[in-house]
């Protein structure tokens, strides 16, 4: 497989597979949502049961929206029902994909990680793993976590590699390029986090993380500027080209993706991870290609 | 005094004001310090004491250039002794303003800390603030802080505030629009600096700040974009039009400013603040343009 280096060949690529996902989602009653799962379906990749209160949905698009037999409605109008019932649909394989809708996120949490019709395996560390499409970027930048992690502890943290490492695989790259970013390329001790990277570091030597490159502590120069990182003469075996950010905390991860979507045209794709089936998971204010884009990651991951 | 809203601006207002400040400039040797103090010469607002070993000279650009009365040389050799004696220039009066050339920055800074000969008054709070122009901002962009502090308490904010505010003010920004950052508008209890910011909030309230308007928590779409801040319908008086942000802590500060630099033709100046005068303390990596564009806000400061 080649890599996939942007989300239009990965829409391309999903195209080609020619194999649909079920997606259930949870309240689709918001008109980003049915947008971007109208668009996945009419695109040949997604089969979606949209469940929740038909009498609420805010979308013209939708009504004009010819249905198809790979758009089905279940009409429950209780909002937390709905959500419950489009997690036993994934959790019973009924569906391959849960997305949320117009639902609160805590909502959903609960549901999905409710111990008895949950889809959340005992133990299992939940975090959040995105793909920034960034125009002046060669390729697809994958970075770990912007919204549920606040600071990881060294454990936390070496899931979160494990699982973006994951999500470059499924997207062809063979041999990833993952970056701990910090504010400069010196191992500062007095950071609270600086020791689970040294950590880290050598969990890499002994193999841990497969046949992956990694560097760290390396500040954004660093990792994804080769000019500017040559200027500071730091040898690195990622020399600006990395496929992965691993940041320090979420604020940190946060504030970086969003400047990008606000002044350099980045479009970003995110997924909750350590769930049994991948979970889109986009907030209410996230665009209709967010959501597209969320949702053909889920497909290439399930 | 209309505002500044970028650096062309800046130095157009440096232009007319025709008052050269005087830099004394530690090790002035390396290629981009050059280049960045000639300018600034040649534009006719300052008066430079270049202080180092000029046999280490390694700009061309130097040589080419014919001296005018504005460019004086001091030669000496050993690093250390030339950062002191650039310190002690500006301390006794003979100079405005301090640069940093090529020397390491724990070399210039413990000079500049020295009790006896330092230009710092006991107990003052050291931190940074920029200036980041971001050609789709339609004003400049100030912060606080990419470099010094990495986890600031709320004495260190308060302080940090007060800096950035006098920055903003010193631009011509009559009423700058503050925004404390964060990765949601959601005053999250477990977050460690949100009761900070609660505190900080209250100060504001209490007129602690002057005439500045400040909301927070806020994320980067509703303190600096509009159209998507107000998809979160979340009302503030900031409204994606902020003049300064806040962030929570020094990684996040940075990443953010090196990620829109990369990718979205930002540009920054950048200056030390507790000092009894402008310090000008960039980095080697950074260009020409930030050098200069310090040099410039140092002596819109002074």
């Amino acid at each position: 497989m080649e890599s996939i280096s942007s989300f239009a060949e990965l829409i391309a690529h999903l195209k080609l597979l020619n194999n649909r996902k079920r997606i259930a989602v949870a309240n689709a009653v918001d008109s980003h949502t049915l947008e971007a799962v109208l668009r996945a379906s009419d695109s040949g990749f997604v089969e979606a049961f949209l469940i929740g209160d038909l009498a609420m949905i805010e979308s013209p698009l939708f009504f004009e929206h010819k249905l198809t037999p790979y758009v089905h409605i279940i009409d429950i109008p209780e909002v937390e029902q709905a959500t419950r019932e489009a997690v036993r649909m994934v959790k019973s394989g009924e569906a391959d994909i849960l997305m949320k809708g117009l639902v609160n996120t805590d909502v959903i949490l609960r549901a999905i990680l409710d111990k008895e019709n949950g889809i959340v395996e005992k133990g299992k560390i939940i975090t959040y793993n995105a793909a920034l499409e960034i125009p002046s970027y060669h390729k697809l930048l994958f970075f770990t976590d912007p919204a549920v992690i606040p600071s990881p502890t060294v454990e936390q943290r070496t899931a979160m590699i494990k699982y973006v490492t994951e999500t470059a695989h499924k997207f062809g790259i063979a041999r990833p390029k993952i970056a701990l970013i910090h504010a400069t390329e010196k191992a500062n001790p007095k950071i609270q986090y600086m020791q689970d990277y040294l950590d880290i570091m050598d969990k890499w030597r002994m193999g841990e993380f497969g046949d992956v490159i990694m560097d760290g502590p390396l500040d954004i120069f660093l990792a994804l500027d080769p000019e500017r990182g040559s200027i500071k003469k730091v040898p690195s075996p990622i020399h600006g080209d990395a496929d992965i950010l691993v940041f320090p905390n979420f604020e940190c991860a946060n504030t970086f993706y969003k400047g990008l979507m606000v002044f350099a045209k980045a479009e970003m794709a995110g997924l909750l991870q350590g769930t049994q089936k991948p979970v889109v998971l986009t907030s209410r204010s996230e665009s209709v290609n967010s959501k597209f884009y969320s949702l053909a990651m889920a497909c290439v991951m399930g």
